[in-house]
């Protein structure tokens, strides 16, 4: 049986994972991929570390020369995250002949069309379903199963550490700063949550899954972009009084000839699949002009999960009997469409506010709507006036464009009566 | 650009798709497959018929040799349905060379290992995405990106007609008759139903996913099968009361080296994601031993969704440069694995029953559930007596086997405060 030789940049917590797959399903991953597969280098930073796994001390090494130059490594599988070094160590690998799996979102959202062209010119695989949405293959489910179809529209949940602490403020009414705390104790949020908390994590991904489905190579910065940390109890209460649950959301929607692309969270309906979609669960809804609706939904991140992606990755290339075939985002990457900007976005909104409680307020508010061709499709006035006659007010919005949302909330601030806005948050229709 | 001809064997429903699929995303395929794909041949039965589509007359032939003999036709894309005379048809195309797509579910659950070992020896690639689920990617889902999992479990919704019939006597309160007769007037069921009623459907079905997921070649008979023209209005609302909804679902667990697969009407949990699937939708749910619960969600039939399958295999022959890399229902046909007979199913179970109104008759139905290790987990009496002494009663067992669970029924028959066994529906948990 043909033998192979692979090697591990970084042993972390889905490096670990990879490992245990082959050890565990070493029979499943033989009969599949026809191949004897030996894990021969795992590149760490210290040697001596206790990983609380059983990894044979002789082949892990802190020096990267040992695998990059070492011939009988067929497959390189980087697993270290971030753009600096992985991307220095991929470039030298695909140079010395090597394949590459990875997990890096980071780094194939910023630099994946480089890589992807130079795999092409040196003639080895590529391949990074790891880097999107853990063990779902939405990633080899666009890229070989939906090939036929116009992708029209793309909504995920894509980051389990906001659906975790969103799905805590809704279904045990704890506020943020606690879900986040608990999210971090139960290692579902980092020490520092800011890429989970701020959505970069979501925008790398979304890039990924814009590239693949629309044939575009999408730079990260035009990705609008909104973190989960304005939303309130308040807010969470509200939506679930008008039919909703709040949800961090990804979405890239073709319109004509441009792309609308914004991470940010969201009202849901109740009955909608997504809305179902808790704790650290991702799910990813696709729109193929064929196909019709199609979801996809699975264990988003975590260890085995993703070294699930990344092993599965590994087998792609040995039953590709290492011929060339890469993912195609070289391919697509050449088309070219406009990234609405956000004046242009089309949705409802959930605007919330306190208003002094005096007579013909919702009068004043409704004629600044109504001149930035705005209509209301829902209103709740919440509770009584407080001691400073104040009141809670919250509406819904018909659809409108961004750009008139925008201008009457200017517009209101500038309102004697409008104490504050506290709060906008985008509902989706889903039609 | 590599020009390449391909014919289709059956113009209905799906092949009118694959052509409009064709038609409308020219720009999407040339650019996926790196070909430009014409569709040369079409045959037909009657090449005057009226099919509503602009399908030139001229492409039309009832004469398979046409086809056959045809050396220029590179792809034969079978769409007839039925084993006769489409496995004659696939065989010959193989033998010359042809590759082979068919979204023929029948076909491929009772022929598929036989023709697959014959595409492999003569080299040519065979796809089959379409035999399950319609448009949803399970199969190269299954194939290409859970290849590093031992699967241990499928459940799927994979029945449309079924699962339309279901969700309206569950959500409209429709009775059976109502709903399938609703169903045939829009074209979810057909005239004559059996096929779908009665599960054969889902069998093959599931008799393809077994095959792909734990390597083995499934006899369909060796599948246990129910039909859901049992499930009464009685039944619907009873699973609501205990926070259950009805599905009829296809399930293949592994249990130690053997098998238990089964296709019947099933209580599930009302918060589980495939209680929210609903009308002609498909969902599989499939857990795998390193990424875990994993669910596919789509259209599980029609013409563009089964379309979008059949054009996607097309595509994925094209790019693999026609070189051999077919499915690997062959390479995993050869595991051996018992079948679990019915007995030994577990599960628990809902029974609902008529019974005579006398003192001790619950006792009297306790003493034979309890010899026969059968212990209840809860309990419902409907309404009261009516005019013959009859109340209605429902139970649900806690995990038995189902040997268990038919001796008890033999038992309870003999019971003279018995009146009549109603019904029994399995009730899966999802531990």
């Amino acid at each position: 049986m043909n033998k192979v030789k692979i090697a591990l940049l970084g042993l972390g917590n889905v490096g670990k994972g990879v490992w245990e797959i082959f050890k565990n399903n070493t029979e499943e991953i033989i009969r599949r991929s026809g191949c004897e597969i030996e894990i021969t280098k795992i590149l760490v930073n210290d040697i001596n570390k206790d990983r609380g796994i059983e990894v044979p001390n002789e082949i892990l090494t802190d020096n990267i020369e040992e695998i990059l130059n070492d011939n009988s490594i067929q497959i390189i599988v980087e697993l270290m995250g971030g753009v600096d070094p992985a991307a220095d160590y991929i470039l030298r690998a695909i140079k010395s002949k090597k394949h590459v799996v990875t997990a890096n979102k980071q780094l194939i959202a910023i630099q994946g069309k480089e890589l992807l062209d130079l795999a092409r010119k040196e003639g080895v695989l590529f391949y990074y379903e790891g880097s999107v949405a853990g063990g779902i293959p939405i990633l080899k489910g666009i890229e070989e199963s939906l090939t036929a179809n116009k992708i029209e529209e793309i909504v995920g949940i894509i980051n389990g550490t906001t659906n975790y602490i969103l799905t805590k403020m809704s279904l045990e009414g704890m506020d943020f700063e606690t879900a986040l705390k608990e999210a971090q104790e139960k290692g579902y949020a980092e020490a520092d949550p800011t890429s989970d908390i701020e959505s970069y994590d979501a925008v790398y991904k979304l890039a990924i899954l814009t590239s693949l489905s629309f044939g575009i190579n999408v730079n990260v910065n035009d990705i609008y972009r909104e973190g989960i940390s304005k939303i309130s109890s308040h807010d969470i209460q509200n939506a679930k009084e008008f039919g909703y649950t709040i949800k961090l959301l990804a979405i890239a929607k073709e319109r004509g000839n441009s792309l609308e692309l914004r991470v940010h969270p969201t009202m849901i309906p109740l009955n909608h699949p997504l809305s179902n979609v808790n704790d650290s669960f991702n799910a990813i809804l696709i729109k193929g002009n064929a196909v019709g609706d199609l979801m996809f939904y699975g264990r988003g991140a975590g260890s085995l999960p993703t070294g699930s992606a990344v092993a599965s990755d590994i087998i792609s290339i040995l039953r590709n009997d290492m011929t060339l075939r890469s993912i195609s985002l070289v391919e697509n990457a050449d088309l070219q469409k406009t990234i609405l900007p956000r004046e242009e976005f089309t949705s409802r909104y959930y605007l919330r506010l306190t208003v002094k409680d005096v007579s013909g307020v919702l009068g004043q508010i409704s004629t600044i709507l109504g001149k930035n061709d705005v209509s209301i499709s829902s209103f709740i006035q919440k509770g009584e006036k407080d001691a400073n006659n104040i009141v809670r007010i919250v509406f819904i919005t018909h659809d409108t464009l961004e750009g008139n949302i925008m201008k009457s909330i200017e517009d209101l601030k500038k309102l004697e009566v409008v104490d504050e806005i506290k709060n906008l948050i985008r509902v989706e229709k889903f039609i």
